[in-house]
């Protein structure tokens, strides 16, 4: 139950690269043909590349693959393999080898050096990586190779998504147009610091590695580490930056804020499709946190708001339950005055310097919470700085399918 | 749907202490007569006391004020005076009026001074408190004044749960036996730092407050904040402990440590009840986590397990989702590595040194799984510290609970 998911205008291709998805039953051979679950994005050129992981202890094989493949060859990525299905996570030594044959199934299905290769899983922990299937896929996958292929990728990287995520955007620099294209898949166990999350964006604008790197951090802390769906993080979330522009000839971008600027918004609409797909979500809520003392304190009061279960459930019975929302407040472990406190919903005043508004009354903030979409606004009156998160809420429908469906 | 909720043994009274409790209709007129909703306990002599509070940094009117009473009268407590139906908090100024007059009633009641009262209030946040009603309850309980009312107590704090929770234990100390009777609160909101839970335990047993201020928080480290529903924690949490003892005359113990280790007994068992009825809670889970650094980092493990949604849907669901458990390990924020992980469940060793142990196979975690009650087991190798959190699953009759009522 998708809230208001968005009907998206086509993704664009993006000079330098080519993608082919493939289906080969990764979760279980009787699902061969039936889904696509391997994906294969191939760079014509070298490019210049940066990533961002899991904060998760537990880092499954493809994401310290990644992390080092990109210590070492940031300015020369190739290709990134990816799969749904199976996180080739929680498998002791062997997670180890079967994400080293991944790697090398792609390097030969994209016909380039192994070196240059990342990857990215996704699906159950635990279960044994089906290698062999997955070769068979990617040979496949690199059949239907093509540079207008970014719907079937998104597609084909999904799990329990139930709409496929991408966004593309166009960004004039110095009179050269660039395309940025992105695509995402999400889900449950969403959460700050990018919870079972991948998001692979490509783009044709020349930025070098180094400056991606620092970049792609600040984009993931203002977008996708400001979603929560359920408050957990996995052992696989990765989200990768792959840019052509350099290897194509381009002149490297003198002044990279055009560029910054547009992938942050591409990078918040596929955080935001997440949150609209988040499992059993039938709110979107915007949590507005302004007047903190710095952005960390504002981001974390706006997390301990979207993550807790009694803000979450009383989000999705329409309940305009303020009391949740201050007790979730002062339990974030953030130095708050409570009588500095206000609070919004939609336009609608609810507390004030600490005080219940004296005009406020239930029946009006319960027609804001009535809407599949709203806004809380929280003003701590400590300072100037401000975050914005995005989440949904906790619904019998988070339950059935995370109690009855093994993840 | 409580999860093996016990048939408790009647509670003791307790030398120098007497109980009424009144139906006043604190949440709704049209309640009064149909639950008891205020409770008085009142010590024949001068009690040395202690309280442990919420962290929550909205703190409700009765926390602040038990807080400043124990600074300056920690030896001389005559009476605690409860309500339930509604927690007195998130209401601005008029908090605090109402809380002082909720002391004063107390005092008037139970015919002594109000420097010498503590309070505790539970239930509905916001909503303004009906102070008149709780006035001429709080005289109809002083009628019913009686030591041996502790059950009528125990029934009269609740505000969700489905059932009474008491315990009493005797406790032989140089001769002499003492009593310690508690009563507790809890349901939903219940986490680690005390979420909406109300305990009082009295005891005869000569402790003098000093003592009894570090004890008690030594004590709700190793219960009460070892209990976990779902994560959130409360404006009003508030465990207070009084000990006639010294008033009563008797020497003041010379070895706190039978004393202490009973007291812990009582609380486990105490905060075992409230897991037990939590707010649809249908499993009872042990977490017990081993090979620890430190207790705190068993503990911060052990939470980490206790309040993930992927994890309690897990239980819900009798699925032995280890990687779930794991994943939820590795977001500990703790410094593990993750290859000195042993995982049991029950008796069936999951994982071994950071792998999934040869002989394991599903449906032997899935069997424990499918019980009312089991434990997990969580080495992690890397030290000799533990620490034991007891928990419950999250199913669609929490979302029920918390989504379709205000609570």
């Amino acid at each position: 139950m998708a809230v208001n998911a968005p009907e998206l205008s086509p993704p664009l291709p993006v000079p330098g690269f080519k993608v082919g998805t493939a289906s080969c039953g990764v979760k279980s051979p009787n699902l061969k043909g039936r889904r696509q679950d391997v994906t294969l994005i191939v760079a014509d050129v070298p490019c210049h590349a940066a990533g961002v992981f899991t904060n998760n202890r537990f880092r499954a094989a493809c994401v310290r693959h990644g992390e080092a493949t990109l210590a070492s060859h940031s300015e020369s990525i190739r290709a990134i393999v990816a799969n749904a299905g199976n996180a080739n996570a929680g498998l002791g030594e062997m997670e180890t080898v079967w994400g080293r044959e991944l790697i090398e199934t792609g390097a030969a299905a994209a016909n380039v050096s192994a070196d240059v290769v990342l990857s990215a899983s996704t699906g159950v922990i635990g279960t044994p990586f089906p290698i062999e299937r997955i070769r068979d896929g990617m040979h496949e996958a690199s059949e239907s190779l093509h540079d207008d292929n970014w719907e079937a990728a998104a597609h084909a990287i999904r799990t329990t998504d139930t709409f496929p995520k991408w966004s593309s955007a166009q960004v004039q620099i110095d009179g050269k147009t660039y395309t940025l294209t992105g695509i995402a898949k999400g889900s449950g166990m969403i959460h700050p610091n990018m919870a079972t999350m991948l998001g692979f964006v490509a783009t044709d604008a020349p930025v070098a590695a180094a400056d991606l790197k620092t970049m792609l951090k600040r984009v993931a802390n203002r977008s996708f580490n400001c979603i929560s769906v359920d408050g957990d993080t996995s052992t696989n979330d990765t989200l990768y930056l792959l840019s052509s522009g350099i290897g194509l000839g381009y002149a490297p971008l003198a002044d990279t804020t055009l560029f910054e600027q547009a992938l942050t918004e591409l990078c918040i609409e596929l955080a935001q499709l997440i949150v609209r797909d988040g499992e059993g979500v039938s709110k979107f809520v915007t949590i507005e946190v302004t007047g903190a003392a710095s952005e960390n304190d504002a981001r974390t009061v706006g997390r301990a708001i979207a993550v807790s279960p009694l803000v979450k459930t009383a989000f999705a019975g329409n309940d305009a339950n303020w009391g949740r929302i201050l007790s979730a407040v002062g339990n974030a472990g953030v130095a708050i005055d409570t009588n500095g406190i206000t609070l919004s919903a939609d336009d609608v005043l609810m507390f004030e310097n600490g005080n219940l508004h004296p005009d406020y009354r239930d029946a009006m903030g319960m027609a804001v919470f009535a809407n599949p979409e709203f806004t809380i606004t929280l003003d701590l009156g400590m300072g100037s700085e401000a975050a914005t998160i995005w989440t949904g809420d906790l619904t019998h429908e988070y339950i059935t399918i995370n109690a009855e469906y093994r993840t």
